[in-house]
């Protein structure tokens, strides 16, 4: 492709390094910040900056944050004797979508995954381990993909903490509410029938 | 979506303003984006913001341009009797990746719309009349989509400057290159039947 403009060209560059964005989209996405007035081009450019320069992990659940311990993590009614762990924000965001947890957050920042070069010393794993040691937290809640890789860092983890007096759990997979059993592939089925749950008054609570 | 961070929630509402970009792509880009090193994520910024500040319209032509005069104006070995009219920066492109047009271009910025409230007023339409009525040019071709849009614009540009000597052409219509008769619309086929041209040693040269 070739630019009458070089600025243009930076532009779509810079642009088409996101994911799933090549040349012609990443113009799209310029013509049409051309198209924006000054200050909102302005805004946008900070938008990008302060995310790099002014978020930061969270001490304690590794969550990006924009303050040294984030929000759930500082919030003392909810109970940090419960920890979730999850590979990234968007499944913290995904969880916290549901409104129904109230527990504390464990941000791996990844799965394991040697195609990708991702080993156990990539990931957030000895802090939750050293959390786990020092005897405050009575649940831990596995909370990954159901994925090879996501399997394989579960446990991974299993085996790091299992040691400890901790309870570990992990989500439960199964049919999900308001699908229908002949289109649920074999293996999702399989699972959610091994793993029946006894029939209560809650049980179509919600 | 809940946000643990007000300046990831700020970058996500920014990114989501990108046409076809929604609140999930917008987080997948600043999960990418928080994931450069902090250069990267500058020159990110900097080209955004250079792309408002620093490019302007060519006064010839009107294309997108670093300086005051684009580079196809300024290059004295194309032919300006010739003159393609297009909607945007885009068309140009396209038509300069072809490497088979030596003249110069016409940017519109846009084609009549009254849907969207563009009208002939709003486009650079006036400065062609101009460019035509002075004499120099020979050929207009109007270059524009085959739209109920793209055709009511040419054919306001036909009104506007059929009254001065020049001559005016449009791209030809018809089959794709490569393309299989059967598969080709009506429309399509028919305008290609009645516009047809006289076959010679040149006709499969490219």
């Amino acid at each position: 492709m070739e630019f009458s403009s070089r600025i243009i060209e930076e532009a779509v560059r810079e642009f088409s390094q996101l994911p799933g964005v090549g040349k012609k989209t990443a113009l799209r996405f310029v013509l049409h910040v051309l198209k924006k007035d000054q200050s909102a081009v302005q805004n946008f450019s900070n938008a990008i900056l302060r995310l790099r320069n002014e978020t930061c992990f969270c001490k304690s659940c590794h969550n990006i944050s924009d303050k040294e311990e984030c929000e759930i993590c500082a919030n003392s009614s909810r109970d940090a004797s419960l920890v979730c762990v999850v590979q990234d924000i968007r499944d913290v965001m995904a969880i916290e979508n549901t409104n129904s947890y109230k527990g504390k957050f464990h941000v791996l920042g990844g799965i394991i995954s040697p195609m990708d070069g991702v080993g156990p010393s990539n990931l957030n794993i000895e802090s939750l381990v050293e959390k786990v040691s020092q005897g405050n937290v009575k649940e831990v809640i596995i909370a990954l993909n159901s994925t090879m890789e996501g399997e394989t860092t579960a446990f991974y983890i299993f085996k790091r903490i299992s040691n400890y007096s901790v309870e570990i759990s992990t989500i439960a997979r199964g049919i999900p509410v308001g699908d229908e059993l002949e289109y649920a592939d074999e293996i999702t089925l399989g699972r959610s029938m091994q793993n029946r749950i006894p029939y209560t008054n809650q049980s179509i609570a919600k």
